[in-house]
């Protein structure tokens, strides 16, 4: 029976890695050296990874491959991805060297704006609250004005602060809802900060105002929090180019392949089934810059799929028009990320990455990013509606399986050219490489 | 100008790294150099992660960092989080050290249902098509009988088939819609090589029939695929407690503790702009751990969010009750993983985090994640309904911005201890580390 223990955060890493190695591990000492061969051969560089996050025992190694020939607004681009799916760099290279040579992707951010609350409750007249707010508006700008100087000066701020009456989905709930502009930063911690503030300056000037009985003035600050759902933040990217031009997959005519892409698109914005899996095909050639790049791929999931439901039914974040022989496909996507703070240049992974990228500001990101979510969908509809997705997955899938049992580069090369034809299973590898090898196959383990 | 390049996938590694380097560093063999030193010591270990994508260069490092303590259906884990996100680590340990004394985590698998589509067109009597998708099922399964012997072996399977009519929402448009039991793995392979199956089983079967005129036997496959959004795939989690019990917040009655979280959690029911960002919240306790055990987050992440919009509106994961002076908090979310497949076995890192642990199978993995997300969830409640979540972020980003100035140990206490009972902004701690170090403060950059 294992038990509990006290202070483990306050252990250094050395004694962090002694503990879970005598805990979990039948031969400490392999583990230990084992956990110590993911580290960095750099001990100042390792300490950097290591304050990024609580209780740091050794870095999970994400392969990052690039995915070169993106034309995305004239500009070439080799994307950087941090990834752990096969086949999704290989889709992005394949779809952005086919769209290289059909004018590349235009894309343009929409808007900018960020939003956060201070969801509060108030039980008064709401005429009076409103009166109230827009009397003390000027004093949360004032009492703000240290947070927000530099954020001023790089052109950013508070744009707006509003009171919204959300008394009809709940008794007494009212909130202040705010805009942003925070430029190249994501923005999270500038936001938090000023609605802390926020709360603090509506609670003292309540006190303060005679407007309100002293029942009124019991106004209670439930939480201060900026919104990851940005449907004001929002970027678009797009491929066109003449129905003709998509004469690239042998066995199917430019005009059936239209068809079929736009009718698998269509189907993705009325299925909510298919929807889920279309956009989860996007965010994976969205994540994967979106890591490589130091930003926070669960706030642009969170944003992206909420997006998506805005009408009240989940539905495709891409489109496609098939119209006078001109073949057009689409991605909107909100997307709230920064070029500046966070881990953008304290990781020196995601530094190289914006190199790649030409050091690149929050919305020429945005439009790589959005580039690499359509590149993605596209790849992915293409293999769908032709050839199907699984004989792609299943060579990486075989190549995976072979890397597991160890298998030689010519064993590799047999078994590779046996499953040509075949539907790779495990059992069917398994005992394909055990007769190569000349050596008995296992026994199956059956359930009991 | 940067040119376009071709054959790059066939480049060895070696001249990848070559060609990246030249084109987008000024110092070519130190970005190589760079890139080196993120390679794992072992050049065998190095190539077996190299392979897990393509065009491979080297590895992102994700912090990998553990939170002990975690009491899930009275079982003891430390849980493995590959995360970039400072605070996510500390909040799930201090949420696990919570409820250790308090119960712990109970958690249940609801239903492990995995669903898939043959998305097809057809033109003719709905009755017809009934009558004969029900006539061949048995040839379904017949045919996908070498497909799945593996998986019969293990207790799963194909479940059931049916034909699903969809010319409500597009005409002509059908679906065979498969459910799946995929035992310890994710699936999606055996899944969609079944899918294909059933397409290339349904068009050749459409042929041989005499009860569709020609006409109606031009069914067109659009795609066959399986489903990341797993409504019948879902776990639950739940913490609970006497009231009296939620007694370790100073300056805060248990009573006003419990009544004020639920209030949070009910906003983040009601209102999706909260919604999205409590639920973004509890990916961070979910990925991390998905991440870990080599198991795919955009899928689990877009099943999720759809899932929380499934009635129209966006809403949250997680859902609390307080009565009878009980206090009970719980989170319902789809949870498609594997413990066998895929990375599992492959990634050493991800072998580790299962043996961790315990080896579990894919439903006490489920669990496990489940409470994860319920732990980060419980802790950001807790600060925001408390102190408010700026106080603990802030000690990180002044520690980050600290270190991205390379400041000695004894300037990060002084600064530290400075910024106490101060609002952190990046401007001031420069202006702060300046004067410590005295050295003279760098102007800042103003937008032109």
């Amino acid at each position: 029976m294992k038990q509990p223990i006290k202070g483990f955060s306050k252990l250094t890493k050395e004694a962090k890695l002694e503990w879970l190695a005598a805990t979990y591990s039948k031969n400490p000492e392999a583990t230990i050296a084992f956990l110590q061969s993911y580290w960095h051969e750099d001990a100042k560089v390792q300490k950097l990874h290591d304050d990024f996050i609580e209780n740091t025992v050794t870095n999970y190694y994400m392969p990052f491959g690039v995915a070169p020939n993106f034309k995305i607004n004239g500009k070439l681009y080799t994307i950087p991805m941090a990834i752990e799916e096969s086949s999704v760099v290989a889709a992005a290279a394949k779809a952005a060297g086919f769209w290289l040579e059909r004018g590349g992707f235009k894309a343009s951010v929409i808007a900018t704006k960020k939003i956060g609350h201070v969801h509060f409750m108030y039980e008064g007249a709401v005429e009076k609250l409103t009166t109230f707010i827009e009397a003390i508006t000027p004093k949360f700008f004032e009492d703000t004005e240290g947070l927000t100087a530099n954020m001023r000066a790089r052109g950013g701020g508070i744009l707006n602060i509003e009171l919204k009456d959300k008394t009809a989905a709940m008794d007494n709930y009212f909130q202040l809802e705010a805009h942003f502009e925070t430029c190249d930063s994501m923005g999270a911690n500038f936001i938090n900060s000023c609605l802390e503030q926020f709360a603090k300056t509506l609670t003292s000037e309540v006190q303060k105002s005679d407007l309100f009985t002293a029942a009124e003035k019991d106004i209670q600050i439930v939480m201060c929090i900026l919104s990851n759902y940005t449907p004001d933040c929002v970027v678009r990217a797009e491929v066109s180019c003449p129905v003709s031009q998509l004469n690239a997959d042998e066995g199917i005519s430019p005009e059936t392949f239209a068809m079929k892409f736009q009718r698998a698109v269509r189907i993705a914005e009325i299925e909510p089934y298919r929807a889920t899996t279309h956009n989860k095909g996007i965010y994976n050639g969205i994540d994967a810059v979106v890591i490589a790049t130091g930003n926070d791929f669960r706030a642009i999931e969170a944003a992206g799929h909420t997006y998506a439901s805005k009408d009240g039914q989940y539905r495709s974040l891409t489109h496609c028009e098939v119209k006078d022989g001109q073949f057009r496909f689409w991605i909107e996507v909100p997307m709230a990320l920064g070029t500046v703070g966070g881990l953008t240049k304290l990781h020196p992974m995601v530094k190289f990455a914006h190199q790649m990228l030409g050091n690149p500001n929050a919305e020429e990101l945005m439009c790589v990013i959005a580039a690499s979510g359509l590149a993605q969908n596209f790849a992915a509809l293409r293999a769908l509606t032709t050839t199907g997705i699984q004989k792609g997955h299943m060579k990486m899938h075989l190549l995976n399986i072979l890397n597991q049992l160890e298998a030689t580069e010519e064993e590799i090369a047999e078994i590779k050219a046996y499953f040509e034809d075949k539907v790779v299973t495990h059992s069917d590898v398994v005992k394909k490489f055990c007769e190569v090898r000349g050596i008995e196959v296992p026994t199956p383990k059956v359930k009991q």
